[in-house]
């Protein structure tokens, strides 16, 4: 066993992750900023799992537990999908398309590794005990399918790091014995803190996937994007020859529509799962300066389970 | 033939490259602010080498002509020693006792790629031309041997990036043939632009070799330190239990001993590169505000050769 010490030069950590030392990155302002002015590393020894005795225990495997998993169920290919908001059609589309395109491949068997982010993610993004009722829900709702899915906790904080992070969700998830990786447009992507325009190039974190070194192994798969079309009521890819058929319905919308009561386009969502969105903003009250504020009984959601 | 069109993203850019976005930054501010905001890239097809015309186009050796100089010469090794600034003994020393250690390892004809930065380097660093004619004067006056050492221009902009930059200089001395590459303390360090401390971790550049995907098949050879041993009156690895015996002489020392005219202790430096330095420094008048400047005959040593 050795240890290392490092310098813990915070400007240069930063830069190098985001490519900016802007102010206002979430995850800076909350874990580095503040943080000391030293480094600890080295090899680890596992002592015992971490348990977080917030009733999501029991979804949070290690990467060798997740393997033993894929065995236990046959899989011949597993795909994953990173996450941080609630599962609404469009994604299930995705996945559930994404199967059948293994399957035309040629596995007998593929299973679906949704991997949804458990630590630190901005405040405006539903917290991880919502956000695992919502994927129970399109579970049980059968959106997804039980037999060909594993739910787990990716107990990462999220950086909002663009092309580095997309790195780290990809490679964590080959160790966790995936095979193909579905990457979305912009993946951790986020605006520029103090400039108007995205802080990353939509394209540049796919391309760094395709070149990383360790990647070789991982097949990327691309999102195809998908949206609400109007003339068939249900979420479907999106198709540009007949764009003004479709809408978006952006995360920002679909929680200003969860936080208002109001509903979204019939099949947008399964209804257990939105039922489980509106339970949330309403266990929110609003605070007396008209903010909305957690009323309080999610004490670890916003501390990162390093 | 594909071409790639890229935004040019100067701050991303910038802040990947040094792990910094602070002002001051010499070759940012050079050649990354003030320039377009596309970037084009894809395929290379040399239509025919660039010629500088400068009378040192002979040293400008592309990989594979430095390839087939090593193979002409029969080294069954070539270790690459990375230079912006006149040979002194100490940097010979170290040159010279490599090529000894290569020996002892079993090698039968170790050669020495002796490969100065041909590119932008700071206003303060001493210009191609007579970095070059002083290393020649190191090659004649017997410092190095010329049997056993190449001598080439290596045509990088010097961006002052540290560990960034410090694969780039390996990975292209790889390219060029090199299976040893001698790394500095510090290597492409400069100080921070607006902070009172180094820009980086003074081991960061070492550490980087040892680990970058890619640079497995080099062999990193750290830097000894040399210093003026007055006991010797020579230059001589640094022995910190008779530390009192050493006087340590930096760049910015040897530069401004040879623009006041002053030698050197004896021992330093080859009295003929020596003598070389002097007139560089004697070929700039002084300016009326008192500073010095170039009496204008090196038209192309600020360009960046691309």
């Amino acid at each position: 066993m050795s240890i290392e010490i490092y310098k813990h030069n915070k400007e240069e950590r930063i830069a190098r992750t985001w490519g900016t030392t802007a102010g206002g990155l979430p995850y800076a302002e909350k874990a580095i900023s503040g943080a000391g002015n030293w480094l600890i590393g080295g090899d680890l020894e596992v002592v015992k799992p971490i348990k977080y005795n917030d009733g999501l225990d029991r979804f949070r495997l290690s990467p060798s537990q997740l393997r033993h998993e894929f065995e236990r169920r046959d899989a011949d290919a597993v795909f994953a999908f990173q996450l941080r908001n609630p599962v609404h059609n469009g994604h299930a589309l995705l996945m559930t398309d994404t199967r059948r395109r293994l399957l035309d491949m040629g596995y007998k068997n593929p299973v679906l590794l949704l991997h949804p982010l458990g630590g630190y993610t901005k405040e405006d993004d539903v917290p991880l005990t919502w956000r695992m009722k919502q994927h129970e829900k399109v579970l049980e709702d059968g959106v997804l399918d039980p037999e060909t899915t594993v739910v787990s906790i990716f107990p990462s904080p999220m950086h909002y790091a663009g092309p580095t992070e997309v790195q780290w969700h990809a490679k964590a998830r080959i160790n966790a014995g995936a095979n193909f990786y579905i990457v979305g447009r912009d993946p951790a992507g986020m605006a520029h803190p103090i400039e108007k325009r995205d802080l990353y190039d939509a394209d540049h974190g796919k391309k760094v996937l395709s070149m990383a070194p360790g990647l070789e192994r991982l097949n990327i798969l691309p999102f195809k994007v998908a949206a609400y079309d109007k003339t068939q009521s249900k979420m479907a890819f999106f198709d540009p020859s007949r764009a003004q058929d479709f809408v978006f319905i952006s995360g920002t919308k679909m929680r200003s529509l969860a936080k208002n009561r109001e509903s979204p386009p019939d099949g947008f969502m399964c209804p257990g799962g939105w039922k489980v969105l509106v339970e949330y903003y309403e266990s929110l009250a609003p605070a007396s300066n008209g903010r909305l504020i957690v009323v309080g009984y999610f004490p670890n959601l916003f501390s990162n389970p390093k």
